[in-house]
């Protein structure tokens, strides 16, 4: 049976709906550790049957976070990637500090054999299915080598959640011809023709929700704005149609019908539902979820993490890079 | 009497829809000078009592528009400018080769003093009003003294088309704290504060359209990926909401308003419909219309050109770049 280690000190709603979210996933079978103070998970998980491994220490959002992981042995994230680099778990998640939870994958977990550089990947709502984005902020500059790395890590990803056997990998950029973009993504687009994934080309932000291509290889830092400006944008969108389909008189009198399409449509595309974000290259399952985290939320990611151990993920990026 | 320049044999549907929106926007009082072939432009444009210019080449998309600005010196493009350049008009408009129009900006009308690069300002739509982006894809490359230069030129902007006395001025940023973001951002941040605007701090993607900022300064690459994303991004949430919709029974008898204020919503979300972007820090209005403008989107970028004519957006660019 997978095991995934919650670190269940991390995040905004942490310590209540990071259990109550690892009850809901242990209900789908994933077996869930549950990692932080005995003290304050012990009533939250009672009679949950979950097993509690006492972490004494936590980080917080504000502190310099490979300090953090050096420093705090105990701290509940440095505890749940122990558990993945000793093989008693398959995959940690964390919803607390991005930067903990790498630092830990990093100092803790480690970074599989000739990766430059782990990145994060999210699976993005498109128009039909998924689309998977790499790297959406581990990597704030990077090199075009790394973008390479990046589509067979992405490859792997979609591979792994989307079913697909050859993912269409595009490299994110301007305009289409391959003349476009920065230094950056000019030499990229040279190794990612050579390289093993199925290359596509460029795409332009406009694509991403029109699935031109299953992965989009990109910066951390134009990935980042990429994600939020998506997020942002389809949030404006359900608000604004939301206040036009209420400004018709008709209308108000199926307000519930509309109020519940909306939701729908909402929980459809938030992220907290479409799980948390996958750090790729590092040598065990490591999934991020949003500080904000629902136990909906946790409870994806948890699922998601449990997912990607099922099916080998780590060993596919490890196939990815030496094919 | 404001008079506006319009490249009359630019964009996908030119010359009928641009003859067609220049007549629209001549009825709101703008003068519109035509630009382009006599024989092409002269039947369309019968009765209406525009003036044409005549032009008696084209460049289109694929030119390198560097070359073909130099080399065609009877382009439409070319012609619009050189009105612009000598007095004849206040302002071009085009919605042919973004590239071409760019190249007749810098070399046609030229660049204001002390402006290190012109930028492209698109305004969005946002929760209250409007926010400017800038820069939108002029300047892939940028250094920070150029962003720091944009937060005045998008400053002008803001002013001139949404009102604002003291626009707050925000940097795209992959989270708030002045630490974040790339060497670009963590030196544009410094000069920023220093700087003569209303400098907020850091804006992060999701920001956007919640209008924290009515300014926001970036790269013209990663303003690129963001216009396009939000796009795509508003494209599709309207999509997925209207097929949530007309899945519900209850609604299917109240399509027609349905569709009625999703079309309502997709019109003002439509970057045809808030109109086109202007390139800031030139001797000239000049604003570049997508190129699959239909007459409306002409109309409402001559209008656009009009209005930043009328308010002096050029003085002000000018005032603020001294203040």
């Amino acid at each position: 049976m997978i095991r995934i280690a919650l670190d269940a000190m991390g995040g905004d709603k942490a310590p209540q709906e990071t259990v109550a979210g690892a009850i809901e996933a242990a209900q789908t079978g994933v077996q869930v550790l549950l990692v932080g103070d005995q003290a304050a998970l012990g009533p939250l998980a009672d009679g949950s049957g979950l097993e509690i491994v006492h972490a004494s220490e936590v980080i917080d959002m504000h502190e310099d976070p490979a300090r953090a992981i050096r420093e705090k042995k105990d701290a509940s994230v440095s505890i749940a990637a122990r558990l993945v680099a000793d093989g008693s778990a398959d995959g940690f998640v964390s919803a607390g500090s991005t930067g903990a939870a790498l630092a830990a994958a990093a100092f803790v977990v480690g970074r599989l054999e000739g990766v430059g550089r782990p990145a994060i990947a999210s699976v993005f709502p498109a128009i039909a299915g998924g689309v998977v984005v790499i790297d959406v902020g581990a990597n704030i500059e990077v090199k075009p080598e790394n973008l390479a790395q990046f589509a067979v890590m992405g490859a792997a990803v979609a591979t792994t959640y989307l079913g697909k056997t050859a993912p269409r990998v595009a490299l994110l950029n301007v305009g289409e011809e391959e003349t476009k973009g920065r230094d950056l993504e000019k030499a990229a687009f040279g190794l990612l023709t050579k390289g093993p994934t199925n290359f596509v080309g460029n795409v332009e932000g406009r694509d991403i929700a029109a699935h031109v291509a299953d992965v989009i290889v990109t910066d951390g830092f134009t990935g980042n704005i990429l994600l939020k400006t998506a997020e942002g944008a389809a949030r404006f969108t359900g608000a604004a149609l939301a206040s036009e389909l209420l400004a018709d008189d008709v209308l108000l009198d199926v307000r519930s019908h509309l109020t519940a399409a909306i939701t729908r449509l909402t929980e459809r595309l938030d992220p907290e539902y479409y799980g948390g974000a996958h750090l790729v290259g590092s040598k065990g399952v490591v999934v991020i979820a949003h500080g904000s985290s629902s136990r909906v939320a946790i409870a994806n990611a948890l699922e998601m993490a449990a997912e990607g151990a099922r099916q080998g993920l780590v060993q596919r990026v490890v196939d990815g890079l030496q094919g």
